[in-house]
C-alpha cells in the first residue's frame, strides 16, 4: 500500500505524480494557454497564498499581501507576452476576522491592477480557519508574441530586465529590523519596497516587440524567436527552468547579475546568493537572439542587462571571466522546496 | 474605528463591502462575463472549498471531493449558458497529507470533466495547514445563448431541470447513518449518490435552444428570452436571487417541486424543506416564456417541471392550490449565511 506523505516527495515530486491526470504539461509555463480564436490565444494563471506560510501580519500589511497576489498573478501572464483580462479571487477567511482587513486587501489588489487596466471579475467568499487568497489571471496574447519556456536555442542571449536580490532584502528587514541600522533609510525604505510592492514587467513587452521587428528587418529573419519566464522562484531558477524545458544549458557571467546598490553596499558576500535564489523580484528573464537582446537591453535601460549565453551543453554555469571564483554549476535542487 | 468582524456582518454582508472595489456586479451572476470576440463571449466561475467546512473525511472520499468541486463550478458555467473550456485547480496541503489522497481528489476532479471534453489546464500547489481546494471554471458563449440572472420577465414560467432535496437527504444519511435503517438500499445509495456526484446539466442547453427556436418560429419572436441560474444554494435561494436581480416576483406552486420518490417515501414531512433549501443539487432554475418552458419540460422529460410563475408582484410565494397548506413568502434570511 502506497501511504507516502507529500513532504516526502516534495512539490516537484507532488507534480510529477498528478500530471498523469493532465493532457497539457502543467509544470510547463507559467500559465496555460487557450486557443480562443486564430489570432488570439487566452492565458490562464493561478496561485494561491496561505497566512503564515506565503504572507504574515508581522511582515506584511493586508494591503501589501492583496498587491503581492495580483502582482504574481499578473507577472506570470506578462512571463507569458500577455496583456491582462482581469483576475478571480476566491478567499477564505476566518469569521473573527475584521472586515476592514479584507477592505484592505482588496484596495492592496486593485492598487495593482489599476495601472493595467485590469479588474476583479468576480470571486468567491469561504469560512476557513487560516486566511487563504487565491487568484486567477487572465489574459490574452497574439500566438506570434507568447513567450514559451521550451523556445531557446544555443547561443542565444541571456536577459533579465531588472535587479535581483532587492525582494530577499525587504524581507530580512522586515523580519530583523535590527539587521538594516546602519544602512541609509532611503536604501532600506528601497529594499522594503521592492518587497512590498513589485511591479509586473508588462512594459517590457511592446518594447521586446519593437527591438524584435527592428532586427528582423535588419538581417533579414522573418518569425519572432523568444523564450522565458519570470523570476518569482528566483533568478537562477527561471534560466535553469528554462534551459531544462529547451534542451539547452547556459553560462552566467557572475559580474552581469544586476543587484541593486542598496543591496551590495549592504552585504557585499550575500548579495549573489540572493539575486540568484532568493525569489520574488518578478523581473523577467528571457531568451533571445543576441541582436534582439542587445536592443532590449539598450532600449529598457535601468539594470536590464545580458548576464549570460545560452549553450549546447546542458548544464547552467556560473562563470567568473576575472578567475576570482571558481566555476560553479548551478542546479534545482539548490532552489526553493515548498513542502520542504 | 472600525473594529467590525466578518462574522457579524455574514457573507452577504462582506460581499456588499467588497462590491465597492469591483466595477462588475461581483453578487450578480454565477460567473463573470468577458467580452473576447463579437461573437463570443467567455465565462469565468471560481470557488473554494476548505477542509471542515465545505467537505471531510467524515462523508466525503477524496475522489467525491474533487468531483463535486468540479461539478460545482462546471454547473456554474452551465448556468450561464456556457460550454466548458478548462478547469485551474490550486491546492493548499498539509505535508503530512498522504499523496495517494491528491491522486484521488485529482481522478475525482478529471472523472467529473471527462464526459464534457475538458481539461485542468494548471494549477497550483502549496502547502496549507487545512486542505484548501479553489478552482477556476472557464466557458465560452455566444452572446444571444447567455443566461442571466437579471433577464426574467413577469408572467414567464419558473422551471426546476429536475429534482431537489436528494443531495441533502444524502448528506444527512452520510453524517447519520443510523437513520436510513428502513430505507430500501436502493433508495439510500440513490440519495448518497446525489450528494456525492451531482450533475452538471450541460445537457439542458441544446434541448433549451431548441425549445426557442421552436416557439420563436410559431409565435414571430426574434430574440431568445431567458433567465436563470442553478440551484447550488436550494431551490428557492435561486428563485429568489433571479427575481430580485430581475425585480419581479414569484408563485411557486407547492405540489410541482420536483422531488425524488426515495426522499419523498422516506420523510415526507421533511422533505419539502430541504428541497427548497437543501441546497447543492446543482440543477438550473431557469425563466423562461411559457410557451418555451413547456416544450423544455416535454423535451427533458425526468423530473423537470413547471413550478411557478414570475409576476409583477415582488414576493416571493410558496402557494397550495389545494388549499391544505397555507401561502407562505420565502426570503432570502431563510436561506444558508456561510459565516454565520
Amino acid at each position: 500500500l502506497n501511504r507516502q506523505r507529500i513532504e516526502e516527495i516534495g512539490e516537484q515530486g507532488l507534480l510529477k505524480r498528478l500530471q498523469a491526470f493532465c493532457p497539457v504539461d502543467m509544470v510547463g509555463d507559467d500559465a496555460a494557454v487557450l486557443t480562443i480564436h486564430p489570432e488570439k490565444r487566452l492565458v490562464v494563471t493561478t496561485d494561491m497564498l496561505v497566512d503564515g506560510v506565503h504572507f504574515s501580519d508581522r511582515t506584511t500589511r493586508p494591503e501589501d499581501a492583496g498587491w503581492r497576489a495580483a502582482a504574481a498573478n499578473l507577472s506570470d501572464l506578462a512571463a507569458m507576452g500577455a496583456t491582462p483580462l482581469g483576475i478571480t479571487v476566491a478567499l477564505g477567511l476566518p469569521g473573527s476576522l475584521e472586515v476592514e482587513w479584507v477592505e484592505r486587501l482588496y484596495r492592496g489588489i486593485t492598487d495593482c491592477l489599476h495601472p493595467f487596466n485590469t479588474i476583479i471579475l468576480g470571486g468567491d467568499l469561504v469560512r476557513s480557519p487560516k486566511i487563504t487568497i487565491s487568484i486567477t489571471a487572465l489574459g490574452e496574447v497574439h500566438p506570434e508574441q507568447l513567450i514559451c519556456r521550451s523556445a531557446a536555442q544555443p547561443n542565444w542571449a541571456i536577459v533579465a530586465t531588472g535587479d535581483h536580490g532587492a525582494s530577499r532584502a525587504g524581507l530580512e528587514l522586515l523580519l530583523h529590523p535590527e539587521q538594516g541600522v546602519d544602512l541609509k533609510v532611503s536604501d532600506r525604505d528601497f529594499l522594503i519596497y521592492a518587497h512590498q510592492r513589485p511591479q509586473p514587467r508588462f512594459d517590457v513587452l511592446p518594447i521586446l516587440d519593437r527591438a524584435e521587428k527592428s532586427t528582423a528587418t535588419g538581417s533579414g529573419q522573418t518569425a519572432a524567436s523568444r523564450a522565458g519566464m519570470d523570476s518569482s522562484d528566483g533568478l537562477a531558477d527561471a534560466v535553469l527552468q528554462i534551459c531544462r524545458a529547451s534542451g539547452v544549458g547556459a553560462r552566467l557571467q557572475r559580474s552581469q547579475i544586476p543587484m541593486p546598490p542598496a543591496l551590495a553596499n549592504w552585504l557585499p558576500h550575500q548579495c549573489l546568493q540572493w539575486a540568484l535564489f532568493g525569489g520574488e523580484d518578478f523581473e523577467l528573464v528571457l531568451c533571445l537572439p543576441m541582436d534582439t537582446a542587445q536592443k532590449l537591453v539598450d532600449q529598457l535601460g535601468g539594470s536590464a542587462a545580458m548576464i549570460g549565453i545560452t549553450t549546447v551543453e546542458p548544464e547552467v554555469w556560473l562563470v567568473d571571466s576575472s578567475g576570482r571564483y571558481p566555476n560553479e554549476q548551478l542546479s534545482l535542487e539548490q532552489g526553493f522546496q515548498h513542502f520542504s
